[in-house]
């Protein structure tokens, strides 16, 4: 499959979760990647210096397609009240057709993602940041209780585990999780009213 | 080892117990547990009439022990608040024990747990239920807002997750543990305010 497109990170990327997809977190190499490119794996290599630093990268990726849809609602206008629902809402959204859409991808990342423990915490810092952000506008506009942001953040993030924490995938398309998840929604909210 | 105590069911689910701590979830066998006892077989299944009827039986033994203690705390005197953070309190101490004090007991019990599904099902009903005694309490009393107690009791069973499932023991341990875990309790109680 020689091609003629300059070979992009993201096109080998890309081409990366096509072959994850293909043959699973176990099996994928770099040779599969290079071969799917129609290129050798130096040149792979020339981008990705291990086939761990491409594995990880692939990994941010995936781990990013969230957070950047979701930066969108921080910045939106309106209550903050509002938005910190829509962000969670559309946090445990994006992750149920992470895992529905496409289950063989979805567990693949999930291997992906228990091997790259500091691009998880640099995604999870990445979250709760965003959550600060509204959290501080809505205590700094009297919506919320004076509070310290971080910790606040922090602390919905781990309230709302069970609807973005993939150990808890099987759960996320039951009957009633999202009555469950609204309930909890208002309860959280409720909390950080003055 | 023969014995003359009388052959309970309780003394076969503690011996299950040692062997159990002893082999670990793949390798126990009634025979070792009967062995143990320095009874046959036979009288083991007198009690329990499969090998799978006694792991259940042990797992809800482990279970119970968990939440016979917090029970207490439901019947306590004193306002609902106080009962909740202490309920929620415990709940987390009892499985930051659990889990560090005998690390290959508790990692045994996960297995077993996750192969009991039904246990596990009543075990949470029986902890959520606990949990919305203290909530139509406080919400009968004017301390907590008017709600449906046993869907707030989920929600706030939910919300705490981190800190009572086996999945996240590895943190129960870090650094700041105990700071996050009061700042969602403060945020959870500001929620049932009215």
């Amino acid at each position: 499959m020689a091609t003629t497109e300059t070979l992009t990170a993201e096109r080998i990327l890309a081409t990366t979760e096509e072959v994850l997809r293909r043959h699973g977190a176990a099996k994928a190499t770099v040779v599969d990647v290079a071969r799917a490119l129609g290129v050798s794996h130096a040149s792979v290599y020339r981008h990705f210096r291990t086939k761990a630093a491409l594995r990880e990268a692939v990994t941010k990726r995936w781990l990013d397609r969230t957070s950047d849809a979701l930066s969108g609602v921080v910045d939106a206008e309106g209550p903050a009240e509002d938005r910190l629902r829509r962000w969670l809402a559309g946090l445990f959204e994006a992750k149920q057709h992470k895992a529905g859409d496409d289950p063989e991808l979805f567990a693949t990342y999930t291997v992906l993602v228990g091997e790259a423990s500091e691009v998880v915490d640099e995604h999870i810092a990445d979250l709760t940041g965003q959550l600060a952000v509204i959290v501080r506008q809505g205590s700094e506009g009297g919506e919320f209780v004076p509070c310290d942001p971080d910790v606040t953040a922090r602390a919905l993030f781990e309230a709302t585990a069970r609807y973005h924490d993939p150990a808890y995938a099987p759960d996320w398309s039951r009957a009633g999780v999202e009555d469950a998840f609204t309930s909890l929604l208002d309860l959280l909210v409720r909390g950080l009213r003055p």
